[in-house]
């Protein structure tokens, strides 16, 4: 079994640890990957961009101001127009999205929205001849274009959004304006500087009355000189938390018209003269966010490899104080702390790709069902979807800045990367709906089901996913972790749907009894969601046919199963699962699984296989040479273009011109 | 009672919070800033300083690149130079902090280490001659200094610094080296541009033999040119997740040369011809980090208050969804799961103040203990600091993030002020003493405690800090939060010394020992630590006089008691302290309390007294006209300096030059 990370000239701390791998490392890889000609792809696609012109001694991102990573990455995305076509199997958005992400650092391009939000939003929302229309104006690279959603003064309530799209008979067209400033679209990415088109949703009006919110889509700037139109304000929104290489931005309409025809009409439509259509299925609008949350599973899991990756490489390579040998200070990943902080977020990592992968492969069939007019499961995936985005999206979150944090001073640096993957990820918390609103959408639908058990309406009783909730609890048997958490999430499930009862039964509207039991509600979608994860990691390990990969793997979802049942033992003791005793045996093993995860910890984050292109990090480097790159990176900073700053001469040498002597 | 923050032309959704104050804003304001008077003197700097021409048209920093930042900071540092002796009464540490913290804001300035790191230092670790020296100095704003400790390889293990101070008989000098890589000083803050003399710490040599770190001043600059002297290298260390005004630097010595007398000579001394004295305590060098990290419990809580003050207004301004009224959008302050998001924030935020108090003035009796020769009460300091800056700034962290994400995306917005508050609040959770090591220190004493209990030694019985860990615990009834708190503590405490103990006498070395209990010594330390926040909380709150500030303070003590408990309702149903359904009570209560503080939630905030200037929030904004000054705010951003981008003239317009038409 052998790493196959090992190189020569590389720091023998890193070595060391890659010797100790008990598995094939490309194996992991292509289980992480997806299968062997995925990294492949992968590989090949790193290969032939290291090597284009635009690639050529890259300066870090860190060190630019957004102008200059607006040009840098500008010119890359002629680059990456130029290459697509040729390069990439464009039948497959798997390897579309990679060619994309080997071009492009996790702060966005001016494509980002372009590619996979606006694309995607003509394929699932327009009419096919509206797509043709379209889609050959971005063949032809006449538009890049956005989608506008959320304004100012409004997020997640869509039904409130202000912007108004009403229909004029006369000229068969929508005139658009925002009438407040809270109606200003704010957010929306790349429709700062960088769009000439933009899918807009506003409330439809056709005479006088108001159909809700509806997509049109909206040219914004003049194709040949890029000026706003006329009617139109837009700008970037100002710098965020990270994101800078993406221009965020507002947009106010003053009567902008745009053809009837511009209005998409897959679903809802609008007729010549104004007659309103309806669509087929309310819930066809549901599926572009479905999409969107169920692809962030597998980024969120990203983000969190790479802190874990860089964290625990340089966990071998830093040393710090001693333990037995008074002679030697050992690598700081020997100690017990510094494995609890790590070890689990690794643990994680591999249940929410696990995750992930399974919810890409529902969304495809329910996808499928779909178009042949079944949204049966639609509820369901909208249901974990909601719930899995808002606990992984945290969770990682947490993760990421323990990795930070474990690096010490060095974590807190730019060079680590480590505050950039943090400041990127933790958006997700947020983005495509706030986090406490999506354990209540999470919620509602397990507070239906309960309210289908107790009732006798057994319709999900042999759902993989949900079936648990149907079983007799009462009399189930905690053999096993899995039975634990089904346990758990199904009687805090119960518990709160009584009370919900209780507060309407004694006169309270339904809105506000929620009100009163949310905080609890969020709690079920939590636990659900743990049910969920146990499952799918178990599952995942069980399809693996390689024996060692599948150990290793294994080793990982012990240490998770264990870590995540300590970090609820109040309701294990509470509901009287397991005892005291017990549970303190589970801790004590938790921390001696530790203890065998620590050899194999190098290589299992090796496997991720990512580049030090993908990670821009100085600690996480693969050759693990950090000390000397630290002092070398450090010399790029703006600073350190002058000997002595000229806010220095300006300021302070007048202070103490009297000085004579020029040394002490 | 009345809240004085109401202006006309505020937004009517604030106006409306803060007439429903029941108590006196002007009283809770006078104690957070430790009396009216302070007060006063804090309203009057920031008036002063308002109206110096070098705060006219103040630019936000976030839309600055570091080298404006050091202009502006540099003007102001002269500014503040100019005016510093004048103005503020320098015999009182506090003035002079607060006049400081008027003049720049929390991102740090030029002067930052100078100030808080040198000048102590000098203060306390030199001779009296020395400090006429070196003071005269800096009166003479010759010289501007900082503290260069720890290196690129080494932070907490002192004993293993790499830099060398090895004397030279011949010349009576000490030669300064770097004789490695990882001997390189990292991190010193103001080090990289602005200082030109440093505090060094270094190994000493005195004919071949190490006599361990000690401190040198070492002049690194040229006074009249500013150039680094002979055999030094020196620069900025890069940009970091904050600090963006302040030049973390690196330094590198070789063959640097200083006179034996710039040798810190309070403590050790080096005679002429090389004999060394030991210092006579050897505590005393404890001294400065023990008060840095006592400083650091009231910044840590100020950082968090900022953070509750800018979420909890925005969050009456923000109106999202509906409740009973289907007319009309909520508060989503009226949301339960954003009370619970925000308010125990609140609470926690006057426990931290309340334990900030308690120790500078604990700190200050063992400061003066000390100059008398007792140092008896210094290990119980720096056991509470060490444990009590982990908890703290762990805990603030989780806070701040919880305030950021409740504003939703604005939040993630640079406009909202949180994601830089955030970024530089958190770094307190590695700088002066890595978190995990702190509270492992913080451990250490509370083992040393329960050997005492153990072995009959009833030393701190009495103390009302420690004297619990020596009641019969197994006869204790647990009235009140207090006692389960208590009682937790020293079951959890008992429970690994017996771990402990056990692994020793089956063999394990105590080092190897340890590091198989210390997730769970951490958890010894944060128990005493929770038990230590409940009595100061409880006892800062019994002294206030004002009834209405009484109650509305013991309000948020109760929340954070409920909330507290509910955290760790694990350990309550371990040790039976409660059954299952008081603790569901509780929880239930805790619910309720929310509900109550949400009518003062604006008032209580509001009382921090902070300005929009120290804030730099649009959506914290005193006024809460939030919605057309982020419009304003994104007028400033780089990237609407242009209406279209050089790089999209440069990159995109070529790649459809071919379109005739300007407009679909």
């Amino acid at each position: 079994m052998v790493n196959y990370y090992i190189q020569p000239n590389d720091n023998p701390e890193l070595t060391e640890e890659r010797k100790k791998c008990l598995f094939d490392t490309q194996k992991l890889a292509a289980l992480y990957y997806g299968g062997f000609d995925k990294l492949k792809k992968k590989r090949e696609f790193e290969e032939f961009i290291k090597n284009l012109p635009e690639f050529q001694n890259e300066k870090n991102l860190i060190f630019m101001n957004r102008l200059e990573r607006f040009d840098v990455n500008s010119r890359k995305s002629v680059a990456f127009l130029e290459h697509f076509f040729n390069k990439v199997d464009t039948s497959n958005p798997d390897e579309a999205a990679m060619f994309y992400e080997k071009f492009f650092s996790y702060d966005g391009s001016p494509l980002s929205l372009h590619f996979f939000v606006f694309l995607p939003n003509i394929l699932n929302s327009m009419s096919q001849e509206q797509q043709e229309y379209w889609l050959n104006l971005v063949m032809e690279k006449k538009i890049i274009g956005t989608y506008a959603q959320t304004e100012m003064g409004h997020g997640t309530n869509l039904r409130k959004l202000e912007t108004t799209a009403i229909y004029d008979k006369e000229s068969d067209s929508f005139i658009i304006n925002s009438p407040t400033i809270t109606s200003t679209k704010w957010w929306p990415g790349n429709l700062g500087k960088t769009c000439n088109v933009t899918i807009l949703v506003a409330q439809l009006y056709i005479e006088g009355k108001c159909y809700g919110p509806h997509s049109f889509m909206v040219q914004i700037r003049d194709f040949n000189n890029h000026m706003p139109l006329p009617g139109i304000i837009v700008g970037d929104i100002g710098p965020k938390f990270a994101f800078s290489s993406i221009d965020n931005g507002y947009i106010r309409f003053n009567n902008v018209k745009i053809p009837r025809e511009f209005m998409f009409m897959k679903y809802a439509k609008v007729e010549k003269g104004g007659k309103y259509c309806k669509p087929i299925h309310e819930k066809a609008a549901y599926g572009s966010m479905v999409f969107v949350r169920s692809v962030m599973i597998l980024q969120q899991a990203q983000y969190l490899a790479m802190a874990c990756t860089i964290a625990i490489r340089y966990s071998c390579i830093r040393r710090q104080g001693e333990l037995d040998d008074k002679s030697k200070e050992v690598k700081v990943l020997d100690y017990q702390t510094q494995q609890y902080r790590l070890f689990p977020q690794l643990a994680r990592c591999w249940a929410f790709v696990s995750a992930g992968k399974y919810i890409m492969e529902l969304y495809n069939k329910v996808n499928q069902d779909m178009t042949l007019g079944n949204a049966d499961l639609l509820p369901q995936l909208h249901c974990l979807t909601s719930g899995l985005k808002a606990v992984i999206s945290y969770q990682a979150g947490l993760g990421i800045e323990q990795c930070r944090m474990s690096c010490g001073g060095h974590g807190y640096s730019h060079a680590s990367g480590l505050p950039n993957i943090y400041a990127t990820q933790i958006g997700g918390c947020t983005y495509e709906g706030e986090n406490m609103v999506m354990l209540q959408q999470c919620a509602r639908y397990i507070m239906k089901i309960i309210d289908n058990v107790k009732n006798n309406k057994n319709t999900l009783k042999n759902d993989k996913l949900f079936g648990y909730y149907f079983e007799n609890i009462n009399n189930k048997r905690c053999n096993n972790i899995q039975e634990i958490f089904e346990t758990i999430s199904y009687k805090t499930a119960v518990e709160v749907y009584n009370r919900l009862n209780n507060l309407k039964e004694s006169g309270m509207v339904h809105e506000l009894a929620w009100n009163n039991c949310a905080v609890d509600l969020c709690h079920v979608a939590k636990a659900h969601i743990r049910v969920f994860l146990c499952f799918v990691y178990n599952e995942f390990i069980n399809k693996i046919d390689d024996h060692q990969i599948k150990s290793v793997l294994s080793l990982l979802k012990e240490l998770w199963e264990k870590y995540e049942l300590i970090k609820i033992s109040t309701s294990v003791l509470k509901y009287n699962l397991i005892s005291n005793v017990r549970l303190d045996e589970i801790k004590n093993e938790m921390y001696d699984t530790l203890k065998k995860v620590r050899p194999q910890a190098v290589s299992i984050v090796d496997s991720f296989d990512f580049s030090d292109r993908d990670m821009i990090s100085v600690l996480g480097r693969r050759d693990g040479n950090v000390y000397e790159n630290l002092l070398k990176w450090a010399q790029e900073s703006e600073l350190n273009q002058f000997e002595v700053l000229p806010s220095h001469k300006k300021y302070f040498l007048p202070l103490t011109n009297t000085t004579k002597k020029s040394k002490l």
